[in-house]
């Protein structure tokens, strides 16, 4: 590990740049590293049976002695989700986080079965936590999900404001405000550089307070004459509180569906992050016992996710619950962007098997957890930062924020739009790209294996597109001479029942490859089969327009 | 065809319900058949290698001697985009559009060699088009193309106004109202039915005029020191217009990219829908001898779509255009739902190459061209129809709009939401659902077969999660007895250079399998595969948590 001078500091994102999703951002000062979240990312629609990305950590792997902690911020995935990936790696290596986030981590890490060998420091908002050569004090903001901190991190070469996710509720759920004072006081010591959340720059003026959400379920909770299925991510223990709370004052019991909803449900109401009297809530399995009128469904699934709760009542195809005339369903969440497609085809099967959708655009059952543009300049603001480091967002957010910052006053070359696996080396007098290392994305499968090789993205890129074509067929090693076949194999090219005729003129036309090329005898097998994929390639798309993958193998015997 | 009683009308809608995109309505008199739009839809994300979608016309095919004519609303591929694949099966039924429509529609018919089998027939706003027992007067609508047309179709069994895509434009582009008055004589005569747009039914009050583009147009040529490239749909000729219109203004030349848009500009051109001088325009080879700060180019692509010029300039692939510092793109359109991916990445790419990219967010480059819900409304009370059908909309517009509509003082017997197939009966006295025929989506790739049948399609679902593996072994036909294999093929299962134990492991249990079988001897070779498939793929899935396709071959020789 390159020790650097005292005073400079290098900021290097991990991911959370050009991207929503992923967060890990990691400070190096002198010969430590300081990690900052440790987040997961759904895959694109291009990566075909990849369960989640995580942020490529070769960096730290190669540097682990000097790592010398994780901090998180909050308990979303997208802060959290690939310590079961990741902190195996890094043994040794404590993780700070606040409580409710490792409460929620924990499930995650004993399913992954490595929850043992992880080091978990809960801190509170009052704590000091003293790592290396760096010191860090957390900032309550408001979010979400509760128990969220901006990071204040003082080190060698100068003071850090890493918001993490926040906005600015004035009526939070949980009455717990965006420490502004804190914020204020640490800044006026002089900060160096501000990392700062950019995911709703593009939305003018305030976002408005969660509460409002809660006074939508208590509406709807009147009104509605059935049943009120709410669907929002297992982490929103906001939306829970607020579900909970107009249950029990309109006189309805609480059911919980999806393993990771009623864990959370019960992990938070442990902690104290949620309030609930016992005799609201009911089991899965009693719902058949409740009158309609009294009863508040809460169900995973908010993302269309096909194996969730939401999308297998949607299908008819949930064993508790199904969807009939009366059944009022609240989707409390906005399609993640690429899962619109689900979302919405889950909405349009309840609405067609009777029930009442109530969504985001027809009325306030959503809020976003992070700031709006003038509360992202209110930070900025206050923090008044040498320098500016856009993150969480995509690069067209990242450019935005940073064509603000400039228009605030800020040089150009004080703002910095960071790529993943930048290395940016500030001091006093300037801020420059100085480096990169090893980064980017490990795609994860169900499989558990460490991470899906692009090679196979590609080829199952290919095979979504045109299927494949495998031609076999067995020469005597002796003579070269067709022994047996060809014979052909194929899925996802044509539909073979009504392309007989293709398929057996193709094999034709290997057996006459095989058996008229000059020069009978015994062939080198690669060169043959080079030559089968290459005639058999054209030969198809002159006949289909269409390009399958082409495997021959011959056999020699 | 059955021929119905004299009071007696069916609508038929064999798409447009449930979704939006590939309309196409049948209404069915006596024994005749009048057919209302014959659009495409473009694939959901899990249609592999799916081009477009388009109706299944079973219905029209079976009973063509009915068919009295295809009358086109306006010139959208939603409305337009399945002519070349339906009407070859209904050789000698016309095909009434307005001029603008058919335009559009010709370039395409003749791409696909089928524009001498068309009768095609012009109509203006003033005509009225006898066929068979339907009297249809095209009543005049404003909407985000030239040449729009709802229609007043006059039946035996009464009256329906057919709404095709409108919004109320106070000030449209080609000063071209909705003919209002005509709407209203119309319906004051008595309407049996309203088929009537609900695409933007979530929004409430109304959508902003086409012209509001123009504006925000010419304010960012004004500032734009450079060049600017505008993407929106080929067919958005007032978007044409309006960029030419500054250019002119602003001293800018235009530059065509795309063959679509090329195209269309000229068609527009000379059939009178787009005025420019001929100075304006320059050949996009010519680009490099104009001053960036002189430059308007309009560019395909605004809908992410790999090969298109946007995505190409993205990516540095494009041969005339290089993004680059001081280049503003103006992405005119908004992502339909499932491209929102493709588009933010290309957009997210231009911003990494420099330029300054402004869409709906920064600025109103982009309105609608269907009315929001106080326009639905106004039709809806202008034409008071007996019997109200949403269509052009998902399940959640159609049930929004039945519930506004008996909400406004329809009886909920008299609003039908219907599918796809349904045929709906309506009389003086009543409608209902009485029959379904046969209907759905025909899936449509670039081979220009007539469709991708159903077990490809599953097929490469599979191989694009797990991939495939091909096990093949021979055996002697008279013993039984292994001669040569078993080989494994496999591609987008696991990195094969990585995994060379697993695939020796695999080979091994095959042969185990085929050697140590109770009974050795010849064995049936469906069995034989049968078994292998079934063993092998509990032994990959406990190994690797994933399901390839397993696909056995066994030769007897």
């Amino acid at each position: 590990m390159e020790k650097l001078p005292p005073g400079k500091l290098r900021v290097i994102p991990l991911g959370g740049v050009g991207e929503i999703g992923k967060n890990m951002y990691a400070y190096h000062v002198l010969d430590q590293i300081l990690v900052v979240d440790c987040g997961l990312k759904f895959p694109d629609e291009d990566m075909f049976g990849v369960d989640v990305v995580i942020p490529d950590v070769r960096y730290l792997v190669e540097n682990k002695e000097a790592v010398q902690a994780v901090v998180l911020t909050h308990g979303h995935e997208d802060h959290i989700g690939a310590l079961g990936y990741v902190m195996p790696q890094l043994p040794g290596v404590p993780v700070y986080g606040p409580r409710l986030a490792l409460g929620l981590a924990k499930g995650r890490l004993a399913e992954r079965r490595v929850l043992d060998q992880m080091i978990l420091r809960e801190f509170v908002s009052d704590d000091v936590i003293q790592v290396g050569h760096f010191t860090i004090e957390p900032i309550q903001v408001s979010h979400s999900i509760p128990d969220s901190f901006a990071l204040a991190i003082r080190t060698p070469a100068g003071n850090v404001i890493h918001t993490g996710d926040f906005k600015f509720d004035q009526t939070p759920v949980d009455g717990r405000l965006f420490d502004v004072a804190k914020l204020a006081r640490i800044s006026e010591e002089g900060i160096l550089a501000l990392v700062s959340d950019t995911t709703n720059v593009e939305r003018p003026g305030f976002v408005p307070s969660e509460r409002i959400v809660g006074q939508t379920f208590e509406r709807i909770f009147r009104e509605a004459d059935g049943r009120v299925i709410i669907a929002s991510f297992a982490s929103q223990i906001h939306r829970m509180q607020m579900a909970v709370d107009s249950s029990v004052k309109l006189g309805r019991k609480v059911a919980t569906i999806g393993r990771s909803m009623s864990q959370n449900f019960e992990m938070a109401q442990s902690l104290g992050y949620l309030t609930a009297p016992d005799s609201v809530r009911i089991r899965a399995d009693d719902i058949g016992q409740i009158k309609p009128k009294d009863l508040c469904i809460l169900t995973t699934g908010s993302q269309g996710e096909p194996l969730a709760g939401l999308s297998r009542m949607a299908s008819d195809e949930h064993r508790q619950v199904r969807i009939h005339e009366g059944d009022t369903v609240i989707l409390s969440a906005s399609p993640i962007p690429g899962n619109e497609d689900a979302v919405w085809r889950v909405v349009n099967r309840l609405i067609a098997r009777g029930a009442n959708v109530i969504y985001d655009a027809l009325a306030p059952v959503h809020v976003s957890g992070h700031g709006n543009q003038e509360e992202l300049k209110l930070v900025l603001n206050i923090v008044n930062p040498q320098y500016v480091i856009p993150v969480h967002g995509e690069h067209r957010m990242l450019s935005l924020y940073a064509r603000i910052a400039a228009d605030m006053g800020w040089l150009k070359d004080d703002i910095f739009q960071l790529e993943i696996g930048d290395v940016l080396e500030l001091d006093a007098t300037r801020g420059k790209v100085v480096d990169r290392v090893p980064s980017g994305a490990v795609l994860v499968d169900g499989s558990g294996t460490a991470g899906i090789h692009e090679v196979v993205l590609r080829d199952r890129q290919h095979l979504a597109e045109d299927g494949f074509v495998v031609v076999v067929a067995a020469l005597s090693a002796e003579t070269g001479e067709l022994i047996s076949g060809p014979e052909i194999l194929s899925r996802g090219f044509v539909y073979l029942d009504q392309n007989a005729e293709l398929i057996a003129a193709a094999t034709a036309y290997v057996k006459e490859l095989l058996t008229s090329l000059p020069g009978s005898g015994p062939r080198a097998t690669d060169t043959l089969q080079s030559d089968i994929r290459q005639s058999l390639k054209k030969f198809l798309e002159k006949r289909t327009n269409r390009r399958p993958l082409i495997l021959p193998l011959v056999m020699e015997l």
